[in-house]
């Protein structure tokens, strides 16, 4: 995953053994690109397969090119820009493996692509034979991460980033800056990140290391300063600058949308904004520069009677007006410093130079049309990259996001189709922590990422789960925590007493989706507790396609056969209230779950009943869909919900039916 | 743990509500130590807890002294350095929790204490009602990590860190260079850390944020260069330094003790060690200055005559003499940086200055007594701290490093008492890596640390197994990875298949003790995968203390009662093999596994067989007996023992005699 454009199998396969060696061709060192990345993937090779290789380095003094079991072709190592030559082939048979890039990037992705070919073939780890030809569909493959409103650590990012570079993302972008807490040091506003960060905060040499990190796996990193709402962090550095006059500006510990703004009728904004971006662009080597835009909704500028002044006196009719006043003159601020301005798609305003990159994110939860902001953009001129549909922070089923695709169904001419530069999945952070991010990312994004790269045709949703899967194992391979972080909030929920009955319930519920955990933004702070059986949920759970295939295979296909794996659910799920209760008396938060599993086993057992008996009384059925619309859970933040009640309950109405 | 020098009981206990707050009176904002330590134990307690409480900081506006749950008071912020005051005292009851210390390090260990006073009361999470006065032992209580065998990322060390000050460690010793890697960047020596890390070293904004890091936790950092023996890392990139002229170094990538030496007659060595320890020792706050010089068995000093003659022109009658100068000129560089030199026990020769400080670490394994160069050393007035007993890396059982006192048996003065100041765990990395280094360092370590802080008379094994088993608990919840890395190494090895049958195994395995495994230095490179069942599997194998118990009432008790669970351990054990087998066929690395597992299998069979039958044959017991000693499974690096294999040889000669 990402699907390649051409693959045809080969005949043999490569078989992995301690004699493995990479031989990299061209004017390479041991600190080149490709060298390193070669490192890792021995690495990560050994690491899965547990073979000894002899040669733990590319190119060792013993490896030849014609001994080598890798050998890497590349024309030029890259500069990573936007826009760079990313295809690449590969061939791998027993004679051999062979990656062919024009560019050491390319070369990288042969790279991803070959790890991804691991398999066990006779007892032993294999390479599978393949000849592949690849290369991405779009150019801008992005990930966004919040930092701002949970801090990320170093850590937390590189990891990530790996991550990234195995599905062949090339845009991290990351929003440093929110009502939340501003998250970069500032040698020349030193008050920023001292006041407005709790401590959590990037050094300026963390932020070029992960600069340099990135670019090293062929990632260009995109940073967001978000103004001119979203400030509240800004603003407790500089209350002086704030839309209301004689505000105390605190860091903001809720969720939602806020009022604070930076004045943009405030010369000293626009200083202050010099003076950060002049110190910070040189951390960033990429060309964009997101300067956010969005959510602002103006309250304070209707306000202040001096804003609505200066708006009548240079003719901006409206905030809309008044907010490219202050697009244009940040854009110009950042081309000082050799920066394009790039924002949410609330920047696009009729003066905006059609320099500026629209971030297109608004949708039906905003009360738009899908890519509305998309078509526009282009149709204006702009260059634009889809974010609306890759929310994945909406913890909607990964499948939902697969099948959006970045080019609208709208008829465009080729010139405005080009000017769709790609997409970037958005992890927003109100309610995610350090140890929940990764699960609430992967290995979801793979499939975005796959959207991103592989041609439109890709989009065969069972094929996509199955292999996600084992892209879920594969991206343990490369660090991410999901799997981990998921075992560890069980046990802690437990307090360390028997998890399986926990573990059996999360196969069956999902996180609540579409932000209606937390709903009125105020019931988790930024520092409450994300240790809770919401957190250890996630979307997509375990079991809930399988026992929807199966409800259909019974339902539409009368297919008897799966009965008893129907009964074997459901009898699983029943039970599961029993052990936990087992361990409830020595688990508070075990206790909060209890009320949930015993609901989710009455309607088992009510489902049970019916398919053994195969029918189901009026009674029982009305008794079940109350059991399925009663949620006592969310008084004590459950915040989950029965992801295959909708099954049961088509179950049994085609029982009660028959 | 460790357990306090006075406790008592109070009647009552505090209940943790969402009211929860803290209060720290004194001169304190946001960004003083008491306070970041404070926000840190309110995270752990929310998280553990599943609290939300209304007030996420200490001292904010919502709060006062008469009303916070939590009030700390202390009388001044300790510049932490050795032998400062970090005694407190502590009282927890219905009516609130008060911390009282003179210093702010005092108080921080209050707050480690209290984290482990949560427990589960009536079905929600409280804090133990009890009257706590505390204060350590010995002054120097350290852990230290070899980041040169295998490197380890500023993530793992900061996480290591925080572990340390939860057991009230207070002396971090990071072993930074070795034959295998030179991990410091350095500006004016740049070939250092670029040709002789892999690229695997810290910039020196890493360290100086690992030792602020450490600071804020009350943790001193002790920084070791190891010279002139481990010299390979420095002669790779200074080959012209090396005793041995013309040769070419490269990093050591096997294990051992290497000839590659530091020439002690060329002023060239003292110019770049000059320039070095001038740039690095302002990187560290600390005072002392760790030079290693242990294990230079001097072999490239006889062969190379020009180094001969310099001896004899110098009256330099032997190696130890030729060391000594070498020591005692690096003692005067050290000097003029404000640093006073450390090394392990070989420095201890007789022109030592008294100022340096002792290290020492030889003992049964070196051929002499335990402890014999302590006693050495404060006799001849030296400082001195003791490592020996405390080699985690040897896979011990915790139980051996639990009862080393590191205050010898033999009579001393109190002068020469007073000058043994503590004990360092020292954790090896040939075998480690970041991925498995947590679970050989703890929990077993919180062990060391109680014998470091506690009274003598703390010993109870038992009660100390048992606390551990807490302790392992709230080390996960303080980041220590040690459990979630175990259960990715199974899903690993089964290549994410069924995993319980490898758990089960990883209960009564245990990695090769004492250097046994990788006997040769060879097997395993540097590179080699550290992802095999010896790395999940640990010292202290999790069911074999129960299980020695249970033989213990049946054979020296004749208690018939616990025959039923020796049977089930037995019987559970009997069928793991057959399990493995299910799996093995798509799982390469549970192949090699399996031979060993039929023989656990086959040797509890024989157990369970003897039990039930109340009898064993003689041939049942050779047949047994060959079994045991059977050692297949070190051909395919399974490198792991049958921690419960005496013990069933002792209940089948009970069952044989009877």
């Amino acid at each position: 995953m990402p699907w390649p454009q051409e693959m045809k199998t080969n005949a043999s396969d490569f078989n992995i053994t301690e004699d493995f060696s990479v031989f990299i061709h061209g004017d390479v060192d041991e600190y080149s690109r490709i060298s390193e990345a070669s490192v890792r993937f021995v690495r990560y090779m050994t690491h899965k397969s547990g073979i000894f290789v002899t040669e733990g380095f590319p190119n060792a003094k013993a490896i030849s090119a014609s001994t080598a079991s890798l050998n890497i072709y590349f024309d030029t190592e890259a500069k990573v820009v936007m826009g760079i030559d990313e295809s690449y082939s590969l061939n791998v048979s027993d004679a051999g493996i062979e990656i062919r890039a024009h560019t050491d990037v390319g070369a990288m992705h042969g790279l991803s692509t070959l790890l991804q070919l691991i398999k066990v073939k006779d007892g032993a780890y294999a390479f599978t034979g393949v000849q592949i030809k690849d290369e991405p569909r779009f150019v801008w493959r992005g990930l966004m991460m919040d930092v701002g409103r949970h801090f990320m650590p170093v850590g937390v990012v590189k990891r990530n980033i790996d991550a990234m570079a195995l599905v062949k993302l090339n845009v991290f972008h990351w929003h440093l800056s929110d009502d939340q807490g501003f998250r970069v040091e500032t040698k020349t506003l030193p008050e920023l990140y001292k006041k407005a960060s709790d401590g959590q905060y990037y050094t300026q040499e963390q932020v070029k290391d992960i600069v340099k990190y990135a670019d090293d796996r062929g990632i260009r990193v995109v940073p967001e300063f978000d103004v001119p709402g979203h400030g509240t962090a800004f603003l407790t550095a500089y209350p002086e600058l704030g839309s209301k006059k004689g505000m105390t500006y605190s860091l903001e510990r809720n969720a939602g949308i806020f009022d604070p703004t930076l004045d943009p009728t405030n010369e000293k904004t626009y200083e202050m904004l010099d003076t950060l971006f002049k110190e910070v662009a040189p951390l960033f080597t990429d060309v964009y520069f997101h300067i956010g835009g969005d959510e602002n909704e103006g309250k304070h500028w209707h306000e202040n009677p001096e804003i609505q002044q200066f708006m009548k006196d240079n003719k901006l009719k409206d905030n809309h007006e008044l907010q490219t006043y202050f697009n244009i003159r940040l854009e110009k601020i950042l081309a000082k410093y050799g920066k394009s301005l790039m924002g949410w798609e609330e920047i696009m305003t009729p003066n905006m130079p059609k320099s500026a990159l629209i971030h297109s994110w608004r949708g039906v939860n905003e009360g738009m049309e899908p890519g509305e902001s998309l078509v526009k953009a282009v149709k204006n001129g702009y260059q634009t990259i889809l974010s609306n549909g890759y929310y994945i922070d909406l913890l909607l089923s990964v499948e939902d996001h697969y099948l959006v695709d970045p080019m609208p169904a709208v008829a465009l001419s080729a010139e405005e189709a080009g000017r769709i530069l790609g997409g970037e999945a958005t992890m927003w952070a109100e309610l995610v922590t350090p140890l929940t991010v990764d699960s609430r990312i992967w290995p979801r994004t793979a499939a975005i990422a796959e959207r991103f790269w592989s041609a439109k045709e890709v989009r065969d949703v069972d094929h996509m789960f199955e292999r996600l899967n084992t892209m879920s194992q594969f991206l343990e391979l490369v660090g991410i925590q999901h799997r981990k972080s998921q075992e560890y909030l069980l046990r802690n929920i437990a307090n360390y007493q028997d998890t399986h009955g926990l573990r059996q319930l999360t196969t069956i519920s999902e996180p609540f989706k579409i932000y209606s955990r937390n709903a009125g933004g105020t019931e988790y702070k930024t520092y409450s507790p994300f240790t809770l059986f919401a957190d250890a949920c996630t979307s997509d759970a375990k079991s809930v396609r399988d026992f929807r295939k199966l409800v259909d295979a019974y339902v539409d296909q009368s297919d008897q056969s799966v009965k008893e794996a129907l009964a074997r659910y459901l009898n699983t799920w029943a039970g599961i209230a029993d052990q936990l209760k087992t361990i409830a008396p020595n688990a508070p938060l075990v206790s909060r779950v209890q009320p949930y599993a015993e609901r989710v086993g009455e309607i088992a057992s009510i489902g049970l009943k019916a398919l053994e008996n195969d029918e189901i009384s009026q009674e029982e059925l009305q008794q079940l869909e109350a059991l399925i619309v009663k949620k006592e859970d969310t008084a004590v933040n459950l915040d989950v919900e029965l992801a295959v009640a909708n099954d049961i309950m088509r179950l049994t109405q085609y029982l009660a039916k028959k």
